[in-house]
């Protein structure tokens, strides 16, 4: 059973915040909340989002799943402005999502989630905490995404640096301690990411007010933020690349 | 002869509403003002559309045929902005529509009408009278886009439903006779038409107040709306689909 | 040596103004300025920019010469809004131009400047002095793009006319002494021209105040105007088209 009830671009950020690596996902359903784990096609990248009831302007679910196409999803929210009331329920008669906004119920087949794995998300004990605005983050990005498909981050314990290198051109991002709200780091790291899924991943985080980097020596980054005005949680992994 | 000046968005609508059905039409001036006839090239769909003189700021015409490329007209008028002024004027001498925006003069042929057909309108007493804000349809229609081609309408004494099918998903819009200024049903209606059309019909009546529908069963929908602040008026006859 | 600082907007404009013409550009930098003179690949056209010293909030430099990819330069100046700063420097030691906007700092590679020539302008003692605004004359160059490649510019000593004929619709922008700053013009004088040149060349001057046409009789047109507040200024020529 679900019957839930909130703005639209609450379920608008749960959606972009997933869509950017897969195109359906398991929704766990719990009277706590939603949840979901997902991993990438190709491995790369693994988001785990939760969404608590507290959201919700009204919240009432058992525990169930639902499998869900992202891409409609998105579709149908698109009828609704951000601050359009949506409401959702379960039609377990015949296993529909049933939306509601305004005068409009749309009806969605739900997709089957018996071949979509749980990932395990593993736990990581990285040297290098960082907090920044996002905006700060995308400057460095669309800067980037113009000369290389790579980007390093590094970090010491004085700044924050966002490196990219093309054939002749190269961006540079720094930030130094007075510029970013966070930064503890106990030893000086760098690992180079996929630029692609880097800036989905800061693009997914737009709307909060601050995005957490937690990096490593040639590890996996971990990106976080809050979603919903601190009621729901992003935490993404990237892996690296490693410099050839 | 023909001499008149008004707002560009008169013209606009004007054009708007017939460039759905078809790209070419015959426009027939009298003193009294300006009135098309057209049925569209598949013959599904008609449409009827007055602007009377009181429309102009300024207006002055013996009777007379104009043939129109829509298009063309269409573009001319991307030259003004909404408010702006559009003088119109026919050229007998080389049989050009003269068309002054702010400085710019523009000359334009004009279409040969001699193959165009004067529709025959039928006379329908359809027994559903129902009139809605068109911002309530678009909604509907949006989320209907998404799934399928077709919409049912259908009307009893106490409300109006716009229903469509697709596959494995459903859209349904539901207003009940509090949402809605007109109902007036004396036999229970349902029609099934063509989304593309339905939808640009209701398009062409995005600025209008309310959009009249006239409904049977398994009939043409009639559709209705003002212009230019009550000195207009389009009709359109929409051809039911027979669900298979 | 050039270590300079301004609004993004007074590059913008340098790249703009020069880009409708070029894909490469050598740059002059003196103490005084900035200036570049290019001629496009089919020898129609030419720009002579300058921008002095005063329309930089900072500005050092010695005479050197930098080959500049417009588009790379365009796509950088992107990162910032038109009132953003951005700070440009050389750096002589690997032959780059290092700009930066905020926190994020972009080293550009050069283009090589051996092969590009320094064109003569000529001067061109022309009878009609005409100062318009550039938004008028935009209107009319939207009109003439939908019906020819080329138009027409004419003058007397009472009115200024862009004239585009298409194979059966005509476009005819007229403005006389009353519409016009400045109109100077010793004997009548028409000529025609590439349309897609011309508008390109209007459209750089969209934000300066007036725009001087310097028109003579099948001459080239000389289109002048300023940059930066008064600090920079541009001067294209555009060959005429010979009538058929």
């Amino acid at each position: 059973m679900l019957q839930a009830r909130c703005k639209a671009d609450v379920l608008k950020t749960l959606i972009d915040a997933t869509s950017t690596l897969v195109d359906e996902v398991k929704i766990h359903v719990t009277p706590e909340g939603l949840s979901l784990k997902a991993v990438d096609p190709a491995h790369v990248a693994m988001v785990e989002l939760t969404l608590r009831a507290a959201a919700f302007m009204e919240y009432k679910a058992d525990e169930m799943e639902m499998g869900v196409d992202l891409e409609k999803f998105k579709e149908v929210l698109k009828l609704a402005t951000g601050d359009d009331e949506v409401e959702m329920s379960f039609d377990p008669g015949n296993h529909r999502l049933v939306m509601k906004i305004g005068n409009v119920t749309r009806r969605m087949s739900l997709v089957d989630t018996s071949g979509m794995s749980d990932p395990k998300v593993p736990k990581l004990d990285l040297p290098a905490h960082i907090t920044l605005m996002p905006s700060e983050l995308e400057r460095g990005i669309r800067a980037s995404e113009a000369i290389a498909d790579h980007v390093i981050l590094m970090a010491d314990k004085d700044t924050f640096e966002l490196l990219a290198e093309g054939d002749t051109d190269q961006v540079h991002l720094r930030l130094d301690r007075s510029m970013i709200p966070e930064l503890k780091v106990s030893e000086k790291v760098k690992s180079l990411f996929s630029l692609d899924y880097f800036a989905n991943m800061v693009k997914a985080a737009k709307g909060s007010p601050g995005i957490h980097l937690n990096l490593g020596n040639d590890y996996p980054v971990k990106i976080e933020f809050d979603l919903a005005g601190g009621n729901g949680h992003v935490t993404y992994l990237l892996a690296p690349r490693i410099e050839s």
